[in-house]
């Protein structure tokens, strides 16, 4: 018997929400994270926390938190999560807004 | 003799930092705050409070954040502060950071 998906949740592109993404994103940590994936490869949250230098616990704490605001989007592979900028929803909804995330200082 | 004027502080524009200035606009009422300003008309706390319908504590408060984080600028005429965007700044350092913040949801 193959093993149940477990959902992992995302916001609907509808319930995006400019405060809570500018909120979430406004930490260097999670802003470092955004930079990284602004390329639009698809890493893991150990090639994250390698590229960054992040303790294990942080990244999935960190990541967590911009999944749920809708700045990144996790597909499951087995037991491997697989992150990316959810640059299509932002962008449609926030035009303009991961390019000053990356632009910025 | 002519009463002296109370410094106002500013971060140097050298001190800006993204991640602080997403946090502090990174809250419904300060975007709103930000919104009303984009015009780049000046107003008082009295005007903002009255065109958003916030209490007046409540306005000085998000306007000191916005202040310190380098959003906002406040210039002092006798005892009326007068607040703006601090459009140039942020246009140099963060360019298109503004509109983003403007015509998003």
């Amino acid at each position: 018997m193959p093993t149940p998906v477990r959902e992992i949740h995302h916001p609907a592109a509808s319930e995006l929400d400019l405060a809570t993404i500018l909120r979430t994103v406004g930490d260097s940590v999670r802003l470092s994270i955004v930079r990284l994936l602004a390329d639009d490869r698809e890493r893991t949250c150990t090639q994250i926390q390698e590229e960054i230098g992040l303790p294990t616990s942080t990244c999935s704490y960190h990541l967590r938190l911009l999944r749920e605001a809708g700045v990144t989007r996790t597909r499951a592979e087995g037991t491997e999560r697989h992150i990316t900028v959810r640059r299509d929803d932002l962008e449609e909804h926030f035009p303009g807004l991961v390019d000053v995330l990356v632009s910025g200082r």
